[in-house]
């Protein structure tokens, strides 16, 4: 009897999700699926491309990073999962890509502005871009260091992560987490696809304004508010 | 015997079909069939994934917004719908998407101009981008307030809406309407397909015309005039 | 025993590759395969999707425009297909689509510049654009006068139809040609992916030089010229 | 007994592999792969439709371009294959494509500039671009000279072909190679990859910067140096 079997299955399957969903290029990206009563993640092992992968090559890891169960060596972005489980203990997940557009906008070292509903029905403020990070903390313990990048940005600007589910690393790419696995992948998934429009929407028109805060507000609050009207109850 | 039977299969087929012709992620989106005689429509119900639908889950709500029959919540827009169908007794189907391009010209607040002539074979005017809304209307009752900002924005142009079967709501996205639910979908697509060649045409040479008065005229009249002689009798 | 049905098998097999190349949308397009020796072309009918469409359904049509046989009314653009098929007594079949690039260029009414070796391969000139056509052909027999627009564009030029097998129609939309139908859809693929390349190579460098002479030649003649070597023999 | 049998096996699947990948249409692209012990390498048949190749049609070459076995005519692009594969001792496969977005930096006549880490996962500097060859070398031996096209570029930025395994012939397209041809195949999706989101990035944020070089050599260690720890032992 495997313990680790139903977090296995559930990081399998948000991995799998991300190269159907046009997120992920070979070995480009990683899902992970926390237990936090185990105090464990099971994550995707390193460079395995997704077509040869099965539920229990997922590699159980604690939350500091270290190897629990599994044969294969997880993914080199683990202690950047590491870190955000142990600091953020009600999320039960957390997805990494390189998909096209947030990466661009991540390589431009810009927030995604937030032009319309369709970001505002996810989160209130910009999809923030983290500044590349210093290089001290580059070339110490990187992936480790990666994590408090993303927790020091929060903290800067005084986001709560259980509003604003996704950040850009400035000149690498996207991270998103939330309660499971499955909404960190839709969280990853919206970012790509609002980094898309913002994208375009200021190649038609530069001047394009940000939402304005009554439609941010509304949308936000018919799917997230008290009193939520959105999907069924 | 289920008396709306055939308008919950029609509303169904159309909101399978958003997704496949890619104008629809996720649950963004969503179609309404219209009986005009029962003086109710069949819509999504709010917040369920497409391949969960079945077309028994299809909403029957009356032209005021009220369910009539259905277990589920109906679409969060359902109100939008209804305005629709009250003031428009000769639609049949409405749709509404955040398809990639055209939400990208409403998030920039501009008419999509007529730029050539696969625009003019379906209207002649420029699609119409409304203005946001006033903060009054959107802290209101938004959704049934956005149902006037369509009429009130058709009112304030002079358009019928028998010629023009599509509009933006500024920094939110399209909606679309048509004789039956599967027009409604198709002028969705060819709102998206010109949305998009505009947006080239005007990269390739921001000093583009608008498609001049005897080209919109001619491709109009040969789809729609009284002497059209496009597609079968 | 039908003499047409093997036009009207190349003719169909032709139209319904155009949605698989991503070229057509609905029923945005059309191809016809004409026989010189019985001088007649069979073309799409007029608005029927792609996916009801049967072989004999493709309608047969002598170069005045005529049908010849057929139950269905032919594709709106059958009298430019016929002007072409008059006066070109060398071509097999006709493609018009208006795939979203090549209409973008023609919507911004410029030549697509011959940025590479992939449009060298093909032709060694610009893809010409037509300017718009002037209000009394347009107001004429449309169609018909469209036909000629593509060869006063052509004599203009001073091109061979058989060294360039395309044409923008300003404002409207690609127009393609070839020994066989199947080399015109080849054309229409062509078209599109080298007016995607020149639009992405100008938006990078909007300096990017056109292709230099002596590439231009190379390319050409290594799969047209008299030595060529490219391909089987 | 074919003693070629495994080498044109592997060009086989490798070629397959471009269409499957989006980077090649047509026939617009070919793989090759070698073995230096025979002095040969497999080629893809010059002319010949993806969808009709089998594995023994892949033409047997040496490496001064001489046909060994087969009764294909090779690809046109055979002399610049034979011309890298008789300098670099150590390359199993050689890919050529036109794909979207590296072509159009090749037009552009850019190199891809490093704007990202997914770039700096595979090499720490830009894709290089090489200038358009001189007409002197274009109208020789065209391909035999395409070859020292690429060894010049080399030699004069100083770079080692197995530290940068891509290059852009510039007016062309994209060349990758690899220690095997199913690598070559993989450079050959990076390129592209890496020339879309550079291409995004820098229309986002014209003056975004390159990446800075501790993250190069970070991402670039992490996967290639001697305590690489990306993927598997």
């Amino acid at each position: 009897m495997n313990k680790y079997k139903d977090l296995q299955e559930a990081a399998y399957k948000a991995n799998m999700q991300l190269p159907k969903l046009g997120l992920v290029w070979f070995t480009f990206g990683n899902a992970s699926a926390a237990d936090h009563d185990q105090a464990v993640f099971a994550i995707k092992p390193s460079g395995i491309p997704y077509a040869e992968l099965t539920p229990n090559q997922m590699v159980i890891v604690d939350f500091d990073g270290k190897v629990v169960e599994g044969a294969l060596r997880p993914s080199s972005d683990t202690k950047t999962h590491a870190v955000l489980y142990k600091h953020w203990e009600d999320i039960g997940g957390i997805v990494h890509t390189h998909s096209t557009y947030g990466t661009a906008w991540a390589q431009a070292q810009k927030d995604i502005p937030i032009m319309g509903t369709t970001h505002a029905d996810h989160l209130t403020v910009d999809i923030p871009c983290s500044p590349p990070m210093p290089d001290i903390m580059i070339q110490g313990d990187y992936e480790y260091k990666t994590g408090f990048q993303i927790l020091n940005e929060f903290e800067k600007r005084g986001y709560s992560h259980l509003e604003v589910e996704m950040i850009l690393i400035g000149n690498h790419a996207p991270f998103t987490w939330g309660e499971t696995v499955e909404k960190a992948v839709y969280n990853s998934a919206v970012l790509e696809q609002c980094a898309h429009m913002a994208y375009l929407a200021l190649q038609i028109n530069p001047e394009a304004p940000r939402l304005k805060e009554a439609l941010i507000k509304k949308h936000y609050d018919r799917k997230h508010g008290s009193d939520a009207y959105y999907g069924q109850e």
